[in-house]
């Protein structure tokens, strides 16, 4: 396949990479033209600009942009875009980004997407095709999102990219996304504040263990950029901390007040009891294989990821994906 | 020396098997005899009770029952303890733990020390000597401590316990502990319990990558012995949620009001430029020798450690500190 990918960030540059070693063809454009020089040693051909990169018509344009970019970009890949091209994106957020682009008249051309993967550092300097190993993608599935266009990201990702993917309805992403991702990240940059205002912060410091050090861990990346996924996701991030302000007001009075703090401390013990990961990552349930020709396709599969399935395969040829749990 | 040893959890099982290891006389009680019999094995002795262990005139006696346990276990070490022991703890809280030992009568024979360290197992099988390797030990000073006695203590803890020591109020360890340990553990079990009540969980657990492992880790350690750590320093935990509750309603009105949010994401870049681990572990000031023979030892020693020194090495029969930063 041909693939184009707008900006080669980590996440762009780890897919670009991966891609050409799995031999893609694989044409980007990033804003910085140095990173385009340099990406030329990995077999990455450059484009001069967005719409030149969707005349090629590339198979799959991956938007692999800063989400604060993302409506500039969407706006030109709507100009320039050819039938032949299903777009995607990386963003840590799906419905604003769905929004975007049927604004912008991609409509069904467009299959959101979010890899769950990272690291502390960024760029195309920091990228690698190892990064993806394994990662568990988000995949939009809209109500008029058509099948094969799902079918070949789909296959894209549980294929050369190595990954396994979750259909899922683009505001339930965002949902989940704000408990386990962007929530974790406020939380870790509060504990962060606390100890940075504090006038014992030297011996807090010094005295810090585990605890702290893993629940900083990710306030130590780039603020801008859990800055706009906090905000991009705010209709998500807003309710789950008012969620979080009730529950620690209610601890709060429980200390104060000198009475046993109820409920709080067990609340989470069938998924304490599944394991320090917390997520049955491997998972004993049977596989099947589904067709995305039935009409009720759409409701199946994001049903099915509800309960926990995930896609491990898709064939765009057969239009079936293989679903595991 | 001669060490006793009161309750051979994961903490107290790996203080007597390095202490042990390093040629000092070691003897134990513990609630269970089985685990008394089994410690045999690692060259720890056993004793009847908590009486009978103090009518052996240990050198220090380490309290490292839970701190439930703590006012039945000091009100029987007040009764037996012999004038040749200093008294010391394990536990996470120290004002608390000073107290009791004060209504006790145990007075400045008590030094309450808080090692920071542990893993997410509990129990002597999980013990292991090299758990306190570099560990940072809180050592309290009160404004009667008497040097000799806190020299024992830290001496044994920089020597054969290969840790460092951090000299504090009682209170100020707790404020400190309170941020660096008590809040962290609870918003790690606050990320989980959101998570386990959420409809999408099966999902959000599918997709849940490094900011929700790491936030919340520790959620997955014994419930009830968080909830006792919390209780127990309540007095500091209340206050800095708190703080938390007002930072995050401030953060979720600006989400809320679309307001871009002020400073939230910045407060803490003094920190971050710091690196990853938030704390200085290698600090290249100079050491100082402090001889404990000072009238206001206690004073300086404390307002040293305000600053993020902490004691390398202890000489009991010279008297003095070794103070690095």
């Amino acid at each position: 396949m041909h693939i184009g990918v707008v900006s080669l960030g980590l996440i762009g540059g780890s897919i670009a990479r991966r891609l050409t070693e799995h031999g893609h063809q694989v044409t980007a454009w990033n804003p910085s033209p140095e990173v385009l020089e340099y990406a030329r040693a990995f077999g990455i051909n450059g484009a001069a600009s967005v719409t030149q990169l969707c005349e090629l018509e590339p198979d799959v344009l991956v938007l692999a942009n800063p989400l604060r970019a993302m409506p500039t970009v969407i706006d030109q890949v709507a100009a320039a875009v050819r039938p032949g091209t299903v777009v995607t994106d990386v963003g840590s957020v799906k419905k604003p980004v769905a929004r975007l682009a049927r604004a912008a008249g991609l409509n069904s051309q467009f299959v959101g997407a979010h890899p769950m993967a990272g690291k502390e550092l960024t760029g195309f300097a920091a990228a690698d095709p190892q990064l993806l190993d394994g990662a568990h993608w988000a995949l939009a599935v809209e109500d008029d999102t058509v099948a094969q266009n799902f079918l070949r990201i789909a296959q894209l990702v549980t294929g050369s990219l190595g990954g396994v993917v979750h259909a899922v309805d683009p505001g339930v992403h965002d949902e989940a996304a704000a408990l386990i991702s962007h929530v974790p990240h406020v939380l870790a940059t509060e504990l962060l504040n606390l100890v940075a205002r504090t006038p014992v912060r030297e011996l807090a410091l010094q005295l810090a263990a585990g605890s702290f050090r893993d629940g900083t861990r990710v306030a130590h990346t780039d603020p801008r950029r859990t800055e706009a996924m906090v905000v991009e996701n705010a209709a998500w991030v807003a309710p789950a901390l008012r969620v979080v302000i009730r529950d620690l007001e209610l601890l709060a009075e429980q200390l104060e007040s000198n009475a046993a703090p109820v409920d709080f401390f067990d609340q989470a013990e069938l998924l304490r009891q599944r394991g320090a990961a917390g997520s049955p990552s491997a998972r004993d349930g049977a596989t099947q294989l589904l067709d995305l020709s039935a009409e009720n396709w759409r409701d199946l599969i994001r049903n099915a990821t509800l309960t926990g399935a995930q896609v491990t395969a898709a064939d765009a040829a057969a239009g079936t994906v293989t679903l595991l749990g």
